[in-house]
Parts: C-alpha cells; sequence; structure tokens
C-alpha cells in the first residue's frame, strides 16, 4: 500500500501503492503515510523524502467506497468519517511538522485529498501531463479539508474556481498559480524530485530542519512577533556547530563538512 | 439603479444601473447592492449570482459628488462619511457571507471601491479592455478600504503599487497577478460569468454553501485550528443527504439529483 | 558607507556604500540604515526613499567576517550576534514603519539579507542582469529572518525553494514571483526607481502616509477587523484638508495643491 525505498543516500522514497484503486487514501493508506513520514522525520539517516505515486493516478482523494460502505454502521458513519478526516489532518500535518522536507512527484492526476497532498508538501515537481482538481463540489462533498493547503499555496480567486467548479487545471497552470514549483516532461517527476531531494540532503540536515520548522511558524505571526521569534532563531542557528562550519568553509572557500549538530 | 433579473434557472444577476454616474457606489446603491445580495442569500431559488453593470465603466468606486456635498453639513461630512464607509464595509462582507457564489462580470473600467467590489466577489470575469486601479492617492483619498480586498487578491509589492501609483492595469495583468480568474474578448464578460454561475447552479446549493463559508472561515486560522475546523465541515458534510447522493451516483456512475440537505 | 542625496525634490536616493564587501550589512550599516529611514520618514521634505547599493551586488546580506570574528569573544559571540540580528529585524521593521515609501534600486545580485531588503521595501526594481537568493542553507545558516519578508512576498512554494535550495532566481522570475514590481535594462533600475519616487512625491504625503500605515496595519488583521479599521482611516482620511482639495480638484478638472494637513 506503500512503498518504501533508499535510492540514493540520505533521500527516502514513499510510494503511494494502490494504482488499481487510483491511490485513494484510505484510513489505511493515511495511518500508513503518518507513520511512514514520522519514523522518517526521526530517522538521522535520512535528510529529504520523496513523495510519489505509482500508476497514471497520483492520488483521487479520499477512498469513496470505503467511505460509503460505512454507511451502514449503526451510526449512519458518524464515528468512521469522524476518524478519516482527523486522521487525514493529522497525516498532512505530520508532513508540516517533519524537520525533513518532502517533495512531491506528480507523473499524473492529483485530485481533492491527492490535490491537497501536493500542495501540502514543501516543494513538488509535476510532469507535464499531471492535472490537479478539488472537484469535491461535484459529487455534494465540498473539498473543504483540501482547502485549507491550496488556499495557503495559491491566490484566493484560484483557489475558489478550482472549489467552485471542481475542473481540471494543467501541470502549467498550477505552476503558473504556485501549486507545484517546477513542470518537467512526462516520465520524468521522480527523477526531477529525487534530484532536488539530494541538493538539499548535501546540506547541514541540523539547519535544514531549523529553517522548515522556522518557516512554518513565523508564517503564522504578526510581523513583530515574526521578527522577534526567527531573530532568535537566527542566534541558535549561528551557535550551532554546522553554522561555524559552513561559514568557515565559506569564507576558506572549502567544501565544509556537516555533522548535523 | 440597481436591476435584478433572472436570465437563466437558479441564477440572478445583479447590474449596478448608474451608467451615466459611472455606477458610482452612492450610499443608496451600496444599500440596495447590500440587501439584494442578502436577500438573495435566503431565495432557495437561487445558487448563484452574478455581478455586471451597465454602461462602460463597471463602477468607479464612491460618489464623489455626494460625498462632498455633504460638506456643508454640520458636522462637515463627519456623520454622512462613517455611514457611507461603514455601509461600504458591511456591502463588502455580505458579498462574502452570502452562501451563493458571487461573480463579477467587468466588461469596463472598475476602480477604488469598483476595483474592490471586483476583488470581493468569489470569482470575475474580465473582458479584454477592462482595466483595473485603485487611485484615490490620486485624489487625496487612499483606497483604503479597496485594500483589504485588493491585498487579500494580489501579492504585496503588486497591491502597494497599484494603491502608492493609482495607475490603470489592463485585464491580462488582474489576470496574471489574481485580481480575476480569466479574460475573454470584448463583450464576452457577462456571458462567461454566466456560464461560471450555470455551472455552480447544477452543482448541489448545499454543498456548496457549505464550502463558500469554510473557505473563508478557514482562511483566517492558523493551520491547526484550520484543520479541526475543517475536518468537522467535512464530516457534517459527509451525514448531509445530498453528498450520499453525489457520491453513490459518481459510484453508480449516474448523474446525481440534488435536494440541498 | 550609507550615502544620503536628494537628487529630485522631495526624494531622498540612500546608497550602500561597502562595494567592496559587496554591501555586507554590517551591524554599522544596519544601525546606518535604520537610523537614515527613521531620520527620513521625521523629514518634512522627503514624500518617498530610494534604496540603491553600489557597485555590481545590491547587498550580500550579513557580514559573515565580522560574525565570525566574534566568536573570538568570552560568550562565544552570544550577544553580538544576537545585537546584530535584533538590530536587522528592527531595520527592516523601520523600512515598514517609515511613513514615506521606500523603493529598491536593484542593480545586481541581492541575497540572503539583501534579498530580505528588497522584500521588506514597499516597491522594486531590478535591472534584467539582477538575482535574488537566499542561500544561508549552503553555509549552515538558514536564511530565516529573510524569510519572514520573503514569505509575506512570494508564494509558499516558491519562498520554500529558495530557501531550501539557495539557488540564485533571475530578475523575471523575481518578477512573476511577485518580489519585485518591475525589470528595466541594466544600467536603469535606480533610474526607474527614482522616477516611481517621483511620481509618489507629486501626490499628498499626508495621504500616502495615511495609507501606507493602514495597508501593513489590516494585512495582519482578520476580514471584519480589517474593515472596521479602514472604514475609520478613511473618514479620517475624508476629514483631511488634503482629500477635500484633492476631490475638489478633481471635480472642478485642475490640479490639486497639496498641504500636507
Amino acid at each position: 500500500m506503500l512503498l518504501l525505498e533508499r535510492p540514493v543516500p540520505r533521500v527516502a522514497l514513499l510510494t503511494l501503492n494502490r494504482p488499481a484503486a487510483r491511490n485513494a487514501l484510505s484510513l489505511a493508506l493515511l495511518e500508513a503515510l503518518q507513520s511512514a513520514v514520522e519514523a522518517l522525520g526521526r530517522d538521522d539517516d535520512v535528510s529529504a523524502i520523496v513523495l510519489a505515486a505509482a500508476g497514471p493516478v497520483f492520488s483521487s482523494g479520499h477512498d469513496l467506497k470505503e467511505l460509503t460502505a460505512h454507511r451502514a454502521d449503526t451510526d449512519a458513519g458518524l464515528a468512521f468519517f469522524t476518524e478519516t478526516m482527523t486522521r487525514c489532518a493529522a497525516t498532512m500535518q505530520a508532513i508540516i511538522a517533519c524537520p525533513k522536507p518532502v517533495i512531491a512527484a506528480v507523473q499524473g492526476t492529483a485530485t481533492a485529498a491527492g490535490c491537497q497532498l501536493v500542495a501540502t508538501c514543501d516543494l513538488a515537481v509535476a510532469a507535464e501531463n499531471a492535472h490537479f482538481a478539488t472537484p469535491g463540489v461535484n459529487i455534494g462533498l465540498f473539498c473543504s479539508t483540501p482547502m485549507v493547503a491550496l488556499s495557503r499555496n495559491v491566490s484566493r480567486k484560484t483557489a475558489m474556481e478550482m472549489l467552485l467548479l471542481g475542473e481540471m487545471i494543467t501541470a502549467e497552470q498550477a505552476a503558473a498559480h504556485g501549486l507545484v514549483n517546477r513542470v518537467v516532461p512526462q516520465g520524468q517527476a521522480l527523477e526531477h524530485a529525487l534530484a532536488m531531494a539530494e541538493k538539499i540532503a548535501a546540506k547541514s540536515p541540523l539547519t535544514v530542519s531549523i529553517g522548515k520548522r522556522a518557516f512554518y511558524e513565523q508564517a503564522q505571526m504578526p510581523l513583530a512577533e515574526a521578527y522577534a521569534y526567527t531573530a532568535d532563531v537566527m542566534v541558535r542557528n549561528m551557535l550551532a556547530r554546522d553554522a561555524e562550519e559552513g561559514i568557515g568553509a565559506f569564507l576558506g572557500k572549502r567544501k565544509p563538512e556537516w555533522k548535523g549538530c
């Protein structure tokens, strides 16, 4: 259901592997994804994570068959729907909280919570044939959790159009709107995402983790608070061994050797 | 002053109709617009609203002659200015609070509070000859209420340039900056806006209203709060009849029939 | 270290003048910049400020040699690092708080806190050969204070890419992402920035100061609060002499004469 590989040193590759189900995010897959991201976050041998998917669809979002089956529960599905939506929100926030950058490699269509997953990743590479949509409105279930990630990536009217019309946008449009970082030829999304991950893995993992955390923290603060917080982050970062090494190497025109402390 | 038509089923068309006054937003027109939006929000036969304007100007913003006339009041205009600015802010927020999406059809120039009106609508279609500006700075009255909507649509430096220089931008620039969703040939803005409204009107009005409200609510929340809120919205949406119908129709490959509950 | 000129009436030109040190923001330069911006903010003869730099580099960010020298302090640099980062944050916020618009004229490379400076200015003009980066991650010191300004200018994934990869972007990319307002031919950034400053200087300085302050205040407020605040700002602006003059001149089709009150 979720494959974990280590294709290059210090980079983990997670692959959604339910291609026959269009990589629908069943409760079990969400749980597996959250657990994997949290474990990789604690793994000192991993510096960056690529999130890919098997088959022509990146992810179609929630597993509608699974959700529908639970309508037969004595509570008409209330407990299961609550568990699924809560787990989905927790999984997305685990990606944000993970100290290692997570890069989506989108080779095909990413819709609803699948689109949310792409929006949630720190970086995203899309193949030119990839498409994106938040089409819940078409089936009576508005993409209300996906909008949290979507509206923090793209402009307000773009988000509203995707959410209200539920239509597909192309990879080029997704890049122009800020949903993905770059568009690459068909079949090369994974390769490019891994290349980005390798670049990040060549940097100090301590520095990257300090920065990723600070980014999302300060984004939610008023300006004065954000500056007070990040100035303190900078001072602590300066006192770390890797900053001393990195700055010394830069001034000495040599290659730094990171210790991650 | 404000025309209400029903050009297609479930779609309301509001037309600013003071073309000789460049559709200036007098106090009376603001009141009429707010009342109309609120009434359409409660009208079960309406699923989407298009906001258009008669004549070559979409709206020139506040009615400067009306404002100036009140300088002769015993309080030098204080009470009238306060009433106008408060009403303007209330009208804009009524559009946000309206459970039905509001789509601007901009056939000409939209400036100051007229530009704010476009920025405030959920979606906007502009004719290729449309122009946009927040030129209050040129007449000594900074576009301070328009900036609220503008700065929630376009990037910070784009907003600052429009506000500080007060110059016109083209429809193409407005689309690139996120102020409008799309640019269409001259004379076709209304037609395209109505087509978007019809698409929205074909969806479950309950689902659309749940989603529109959630969108603006979560946009103001920190991430964890936004996810807690929207996860709950999703659960309640799942339990609604229209979600059961829509998901069932999707899985059964048939057309859904919405009941709006 | 910091030059102050008055090339045209009502416009101040500040030039970072440490070209041999790539205009690195030493503690002394930050102090000089903050003092100059605050003094110009109080100077009734100045309506707009252009911030330029001598030499091929706009600014390389913090002065790494100066910071490194203080590792020999008895506290390993703690006090000096704290003073520098706090001063940097205060200088950036002084630009935001300055009632006069500040326009960056970027003729070359702006990196780290140098890129932050561009992001912090109200407006920015870049020469076509200018480049931008937040490369601290490459030397073990994440650009955590720069991210505050950067992430309030560009989309989330763009900011993350710049911060995590530390690579240069071109002036064209910077304009597309919202980091600068416009790109001009090599050698013309200063000229264009001064032209923008002159346009702003032709407007009511009172009106501009009301608007700049309101912009940054409302940007941090929820919608209802932002509208209550700006509606009040508009009423007070209407009652100022310059609004009466400006609106009267507009209706009378004559040129306004600003008094700044």
